[in-house]
């Protein structure tokens, strides 16, 4: 039975969908409506063709109108949006962008992947400022390509470090512009914890451009030509892009009385249908379920906009599938970082009653004996019972691949018990014969099982305010680095000889540089009778919290 | 109760067992024994220092005899060798390496992890040949590292191509000497099919290393300065390396009767018990069960042999623990190429009465349109109830990831269903929005599900010799790159305009570069009454494994 399949939004969510609607079924009419002129082009790409690190504007259009139209046999109509589901005839309006006219299209089954759209505060000058901008698409893109170009943009301003903000920042500084960052909150990239995003903050610093935190704006003055930020502090620039965040593009939703929920996005369930049973939605304009936490929330990515894409269409031939919530996993590159997470952070889990633990570590990416080796700044987070809640990464090589695989690792049910066990390919330009993933399995085991306690980088001006014991196991040489207040020291090596200098009628803090000798040295004084604590990450974790 | 715990081999497995051990009882009396100099050195570091890739040798010794000593307190005795053990009495017996002299040592438990030692056969001439080598530690390396300068080696031959032979091609090239590489069957890298060994061999091949598939050594002549092969040919040559492979290093459980299986390697239990219940074995010595097809079988790698000191170590304090089998996870760089796989290949599901299917795909390593992406080729082995039984993958970026992240969904008994579902981190630096992981997943589970039916390039010949109707669906201008026998060609994007131009009464065998197109092309022609199948990893795999 020919149906008539008709898909709002011809991006990632919905291009997918459609390609997959036809593999499995030549019958169907399938029809896809698109405001913009292009459809299933490289969202992900826009800031690297800014920055001319992605060269030809062409390549960032994965499939065109036509090819796609002829390929897949699906009427593709862009230039066009759609301004009302009239849901009792089972109709679209649709309205030619170009032309103003409507026209009333059928359908059977509806599919939304309208995606979201930047937010746009109503902040004051905003209006007037022509040289403020968003990016979402082809046209946002050429639109600030050329603006740079035109007006030989020198300075720029950034508003909001998320992934959006750092690509543009890294891409404007690839073109020689001075960019100045400016993020509301006190650390860039949301989905890692404020002490792993300080790395970044270096980093970014490293590359001279001027990052200010925990301020915003105030107000465009001079069309644009000014930012004034909260603190009062006024920034000149040739040009701002405005990337604090997306917002679900649900005005048909909303219009046509489907349910919505977090942040406005549509209500579906776990086969991405609405509350009207013929009408689904997938992508950026969904609520979609926490899969580490199982509440609702909103992640605008690719990766779930493709996949929910792709089931959408199973659902719609009769295949039982089912979309099994996000965690969100993502990484961007910031200059010559990488940073990666998954999963839920400390900021979500302290919101929740999830009683929780966490590590850091800070191994190499390869076997340290072997050139190129960098450290690795990885926290894990998870459960009392084992389940690993979330993990953050942040070095020069190897750490989206430990996410990833820690990620799939959650995505198949593990707790940190299992970690240990994976099996994870060794050569000495790639790993350690205990990769970081076997060695945060093990970190974190041991605290469960009791083998240590820890404090974390926050408990330690508390401890020292409180005239704490804290025990330095460093070697001398290394105290050069820094010290916490005004630590005892004895080298690990020496600890079993001087183990009588120490009391046992406290609790003593012992710290090393990342943790490891610290938790050797712990377990020496724990077997001999003293109640010890090693501080999780060691001083780096603290030092890079701290600086 | 303090217990003596006594350790035959101070390196992979058995300095990590020593050191877990302490961590976790500061009473017991820990001993090691190693016959050779240095302990707890970084095996597979020493080809690279070899090289001069890794400059300092000292960075290869990871813990002194005196460091580790004092670090852990533990009885080292370097230089002694362990000859016998006396089960009844519960003693070793140790000879002085330098001195001769024996003396006997109590043991309450006794942790064998005397490694695997490399294969010497006793070719024609082999004594008198003062130029040939083989591998294992520290002095081995100082030996060979000696002789190319002392000697100025301009021409190497290295027989074996194994991961310690490949290494030892890369380092001695590196040196700017000429090597061949000798290998006795059709490939290179054993834990690779034959397929996929194609571009590593071309990949060598591009380096100028005069490689020499099978054929053997027959004789060295002329005190090592000719090799002679099995085919005839001869060889002159400066020096040559044997890495012909390693057996377990098993005299000592021989002479004392423990029990011994695959290879003469220990048979243990799942708690690494030997046949005798205060005797434990570790590492390259010990038979495993493989992960994958519950069979014995020796996995000579580091991951094990660390993992199985942890455990042992583990178990006798007291903790329940077991060892779940080795899937053999391994990686190899061979001069830009990385080269990984984990689990069982083809060789040896064909040796099993597994049913199974494969999968090729060549992806990106990140997304095109993004500088740098390079092609991987990436091979899937699953049962017909989609269970993973094995990945291999060879390409310039992110090939370890991809094993990495299916090895990780194996370990936690994933199905290939599973892998589509794995939310892995994607930017356009990193991967595409849909992970080769992913797209492995899709593809293995179209198969499974009936949605496409594929043919494999070892059936290629066959069915063009056989007059079967091939279908190519490339555009013209790929055809340059050369074609299968005389197939009929429609472009992807005229199939449907075309489509009566094909036969109905017989199977219609498609094909594209990749295996994408061919496997859209199969989805139209099937659901319009086409009996279609689908080459799989397209001409590329075709003409990989042919060329
Ligand atoms: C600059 C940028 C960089 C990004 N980088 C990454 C990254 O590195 N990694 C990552 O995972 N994700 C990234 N993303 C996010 C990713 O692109 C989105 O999550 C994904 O595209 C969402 O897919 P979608 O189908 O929901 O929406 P979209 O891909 O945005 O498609 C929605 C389409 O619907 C159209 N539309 C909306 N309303 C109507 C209407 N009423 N009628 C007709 N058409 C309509 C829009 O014009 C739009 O083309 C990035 C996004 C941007 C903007
Ligand atoms: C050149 C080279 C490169 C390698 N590269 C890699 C790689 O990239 N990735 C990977 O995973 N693996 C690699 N390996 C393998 C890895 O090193 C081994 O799997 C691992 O070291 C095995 O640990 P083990 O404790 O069983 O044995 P070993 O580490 O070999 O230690 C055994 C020790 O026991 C001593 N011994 C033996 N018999 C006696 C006795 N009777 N009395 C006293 N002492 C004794 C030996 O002298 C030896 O030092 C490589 C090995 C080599 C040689
Ligand atoms: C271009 C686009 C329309 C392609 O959709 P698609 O055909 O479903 O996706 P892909 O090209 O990745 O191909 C995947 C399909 O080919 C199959 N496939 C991929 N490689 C294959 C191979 N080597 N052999 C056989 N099949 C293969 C997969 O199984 C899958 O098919 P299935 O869904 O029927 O299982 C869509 O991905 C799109 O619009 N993308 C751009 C927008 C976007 O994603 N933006 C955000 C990121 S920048
Ligand atoms: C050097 C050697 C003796 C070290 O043994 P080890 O102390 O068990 O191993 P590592 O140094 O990797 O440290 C791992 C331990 O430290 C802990 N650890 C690591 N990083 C930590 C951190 N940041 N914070 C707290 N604990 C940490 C781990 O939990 C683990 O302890 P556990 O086993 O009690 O859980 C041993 O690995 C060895 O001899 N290696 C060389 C030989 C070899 O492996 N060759 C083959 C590869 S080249």
């Amino acid at each position: 039975m020919k149906r008539k399949i008709v898909i709002i939004g011809g991006v990632a969510g919905g291009a997918t969908a459609a390609a997959r609607l036809r593999r499995l079924n030549e019958e169907d009419e399938i029809v896809i409506f698109e405001k913009g002129e292009y459809i299933s082009f490289a969202n992900c790409g826009l800031p690297y063709h800014i920055g001319g690190v992605i060269q030809e504007r062409d390549n960032l259009l994965l499939e065109t109108v036509g090819g796609m139209a002829k390929k897949f046999n699906i009427g593709i109509k862009n230039f066009s949006e759609v301004v009302k589901i009239n849901r009792g005839k089972k109709t679209i309006t649709v309205k030619h962008v170009l032309t103003g006219a409507t026209t009333e299209e059928s359908y059977d089954k509806l599919i939304i992947s309208t995606g979201a759209k930047p937010i746009k505060p109503a902040i004051t000058g905003i209006e007037e400022a022509e040289n403020v901008f968003t990016l979402r698409n082809i046209p946002d893109m050429d639109k600030i390509k050329a603006y740079i170009t035109e007006h030989q943009v020198k300075r720029a301003t950034v508003i909001g470090g998320g992934f959006i903000g750092l690509e543009m920042m890294e891409n404007l500084w690839e073109l020689g512009i001075h960019v100045s960052l400016i993020e509301m909150s006190d650390q860039v990239m949301a989905p890692i914890d404020f002490e792993m995003a300080q790395s970044v903050h270096a980093h970014i610093d490293m590359h001279n451009v001027n990052l200010i935190l925990n301020d915003g704006v105030k107000a465009f003055e001079n069309n644009g030509s000014k930012v004034r930020l909260n603190s009062g502090k006024v920034l000149n620039t040739d040009m701002t892009i405005l990337s604090i965040g997306v917002t679900p593009e649900n005005d048909l939703a909303i219009e046509s009385d489907l349910k919505t929920g977090f942040r406005g996005a549509i209500v579906v369930n776990d086969q991405l249908q609405t509350s009207d049973p013929d009408i689904f939605a997938v992508g950026d304009v969904i609520e979609v379920t926490d899969f580490v936490n199982g509440k609702p929330t909103v992640v605008p990515l690719a990766w779930p906009a493709n996949r929910q894409g792709r089931l959408v269409a199973d659902h719609l031939n009769g295949m039982d599938v089912r979309y099994k919530g996000t965690m969100g996993t993502s990484v961007a590159k910031v200059f010559e970082l990488t940073v990666a997470a998954a999963g839920n952070n400390e900021k979500t889990l302290n919101g929740s009653d999830t009683d929780y633990k966490v590590v850091h570590i800070h191994p190499n990416s390869h076997a340290g004996y072997y050139p190129g080796a960098s450290p690795l700044d990885i926290k894990l987070l998870f459960g009392l019972d084992g389940k690993i809640l979330g993990v953050q990464a942040v070095g020069m090589e190897g750490v989206e691949k430990r996410v990833d695989v820690i990620a799939t690792a959650m995505k198949l049910g593990a707790t940190v018990y299992d970690l240990p066990d994976l099996e994870l390919a060794y050569a000495p330009p790639y790993s350690s014969a205990k990769d970081p993933a076997n060695i945060a399995g093990y970190v974190a085991s041991n605290m469960l099982e009791g083998t240590i306690d820890t404090f974390q980088w926050h408990e330690v001006d508390g401890l020292i305010a409180k005239g704490a014991f804290l025990l330095d196991v460093r070697e001398d040489f290394e105290l050069a680095t820094g010290v916490l207040g005004n630590a005892y020291t004895i080298p690990l090596g020496d600890i079993r000889a001087r183990m009588s200098e120490l009391p046992k009628d406290k609790t003593i803090y012992v710290f090393c540089q990342v943790g490891h000798r610290g938790y050797n040295a712990a377990r020496i004084l724990m077997q001999n009778g003293f109640t010890v604590k090693n501080l999780d990450g060691g001083y780096k974790t603290y030092k890079q919290a701290k600086t």
